[in-house]
């Protein structure tokens, strides 16, 4: 088998086989194929796409190509969430103990972010004490005794994914919905879930930027999940505005808090809920979507869903008092108000340069070796479609420092209002199979 | 500038910029532009194709790319002929005397071949004593005195071609015409001709299989030399069966010197004849394409162009006498005889495959370190069309060795009869800007 004939037959819009994309994943990884057969395999692939067939193998492809965490210790069926991306993005924080709540074991090993703001480990370091650098089998241990437990990135998961990403991200072939979607799903399988719940975001603050993209793309992890043997339900959701009204570690605890107390923001209130239902009936939890919402909603309303988090945060060595003394979080040196220049209706908050503004003010890295200030962050006070008058705050700035002159611009820039705009859509598809 | 947005742009089939084509030839070149990210290139420009204006950027960029031969102490218009290869291709060892004859400058750089059979410069190694291994300016005068000379390839010429040929070669990314078209020109610019008549070939033995290819690429070829100030005209030529008879090196070079006499196989007579009335109309030595080939058909058969060969052969130390005694160059000990297996006409002489044969002799290189034997070879008796009967030779093989059933068996596979079968036409099509 040779390398180049296998670029030319995609090329030539033809299926690979499965021992094909095996020759090219194991060779890459170990390699013998070198980059520059890798890249021209892929703008191949970006031109003439992958069948079912060839994307379900190019996934298990790179799940073999380095260690899986074996999660079968852990009794009971482990969902898997995982969101394409955004800003402002608080639903992992909620969802873990929510869920875990139920009884059902949620397993969840997360990572540190990059650009926008932190990921949900780096959101987790607002809390005084909180480990996620945790042995396995504590994490096991942790999982079967409390139903819910977060650990650190461990092990050498997907090199040949790793490998292909960087290479993907210098040659002009990350768009492409086939090697998205086998990306992402590769590193959900060798994660070790049984069962994957996708939220796949769309608009501004997403890199999916339309609608039709995002169906694609979670069609494609669907599919991929259950010819794989793993049962996936994606959803598609706005993120063209941010989130809730958090961007910014600390302040997005205190909302998952007040999230799992049932009085969040009702756009992360909701697809929470929404994320959570599908979570649910995957891990047999519930006969159907409606039935899971309402035993979620319960735990929201009875309390033992912010229980469930006090468990997790002592757990893992966290101060749990945080829950219901949120000042004790982490607060910034200044509070600044942004007064709306007129009145009107907002009708844009442009997701991704909110989310830049945010990481300038130390809430997230620009690039890895960047560290993360947890206090800082933006508090929204209004989303598209709220009424607003001259001189009314648009959000509140949380700085460690006073000279923020182009980030308020910056924000001035991005929130645009209008004589008149409507509340955006929130779920835009559920896709169950 | 950033390579990864050039690969972009193209990917999203934009035509980039001359500081863009410059941008990667120079960083390609020099290396600070990797492997990697110029297959992905290559693969984008496969499927989106260049335009004109790119396809004479990407030509002059190569071209500067390295070092330039200065014809310029040479008097007169220097018109170059470029073959895209083919098997028993004669035409240049009769054209650079033939030409010569008329008074008009043939400085003809010449190189090795690999697979199928030799390059002019091994077909000159079967006269004894020839050297091209000449000073540049030995070859600037003899050209000025006596209008021919042939130089083996020297200086650093186009190394961003070469690199990124040998690129394309393992990414699948050979087979595309800008490509092509600016790799074969910028070799012929850079070897500081005028002038360029190109030959394509078309056919099993060709690298274009199809007339319509081969047509995408002579037309591309000839924009481009006009674009970039060089006169420049092609013609589409066959080579579904082999050129002539003769395919091996001394054979051919016996085969050169009937020609030149006017004596030559109709095919390889036609052909010198319609590209050297292209080189003779693009050189001023002729208006018309008729008037040139009345002057060509006038040297040939008053000896004029036969003793321009001899001079040629004596100005760079070749043993002459071999013209009026051919049976002077190497010859091979057997000669072994492929009688037809059945009467009929023949329908097909797969030109590849019997280059292949021939290689195996030993006439010509599987490899670069390979060693070439001259004497050796195929005379061919029959062409297509031809009728022949059961018992009587298709082709006489020079060979050195007596153990070639395996060759034999190679040849009755490719050379096809049938009850009826026409000739071939030769040349498709003439371009003549």
């Amino acid at each position: 088998m040779r390398m180049v004939d296998i670029i030319a037959k995609k090329r030539d819009g033809h299926e690979l086989t499965t021992a094909e994309i095996d020759f090219f994943i194991k060779g890459y990884t170990a390699g013998t194929i070198p980059d520059y057969q890798a890249s021209a395999l892929a703008m191949a692939i970006y031109f003439k796409d992958m069948t079912d067939r060839e994307r379900a193998d190019l996934t298990m492809a790179m799940v073999n190509s380095g260690e899986t965490i074996d999660l079968s210790a852990i009794k009971g069926i482990k969902v898997d969430k995982h969101s394409t991306g955004g800003v402002g993005d608080t639903t992992t924080l909620v969802l873990a103990p929510l869920v875990a709540a139920l009884d059902i074991p949620v397993a969840k090993m997360s990572g540190r972010g990059l650009g926008h703001t932190g990921g949900t480990t780096d959101k987790l370091d607002s809390i005084a004490g909180f480990q996620t650098e945790i042995t396995k089998e504590d994490f096991i241990r942790l999982v079967n005794d409390d139903k819910v437990a977060v650990i650190g990135q461990t092990g050498n998961l997907t090199p040949a994914d790793k490998k292909l990403y960087a290479l993907r991200d210098v040659t002009g072939t990350v768009n492409s919905i086939p090697l998205i979607a086998s990306s992402i799903m590769s590193k959900k399988i060798a994660a070790g879930s049984d069962a994957i719940v996708l939220d796949v975001k769309t608009g501004a603050g997403a890199f999916m930027k339309t609608i039709d993209e995002a169906k694609q793309l979670a069609n494609a992890m669907v599919k991929i999940g259950n010819n794989v043997g793993r049962r996936t339900m994606a959803i598609i959701s706005d993120m063209s505005q941010p989130l809730g009204f958090a961007i910014g570690n600390a302040l997005e605890v205190k909302e998952a808090i007040d999230t799992l107390k049932g009085k969040g923001p009702a756009d992360l209130h909701e697809l929470v809920l929404t994320l959570g239902s599908q979570m649910v009936v995957l891990a047999n939890g519930a006969d159907t979507l409606e039935e899971a919402r309402a035993r979620l909603e319960e735990v929201m309303y009875n309390g033992k869903a912010i229980e469930k988090f006090k468990v997790m945060l002592k757990n893992q060595g966290g101060d749990a008092s945080v829950v219901d003394q949120p000042e004790k979080l982490p607060e910034a040196k200044f509070k600044i108000e942004l007064p709306a220049l007129q009145a009107g209706y907002i009708s844009e908050i442009v997701a991704d340069e909110i989310g830049i503004a945010a990481m300038q003010l130390g809430a997230g890295r620009a690039t890895k070796e960047d560290s993360i200030d947890v206090s800082v962050g933006l508090m929204l006070h209004k989303k598209v479609g709220d009424r607003v008058e001259q001189g009314e705050s648009l959000l509140t700035i949380h700085s460690n420092r006073e000279d923020i002159d182009a980030i308020k611009q910056k924000l001035y820039d991005n929130i645009k209002i209008s004589d008149q705009a409507e509340k955006l859509q929130l779920i835009y598809s559920v896709i169950t199979e």
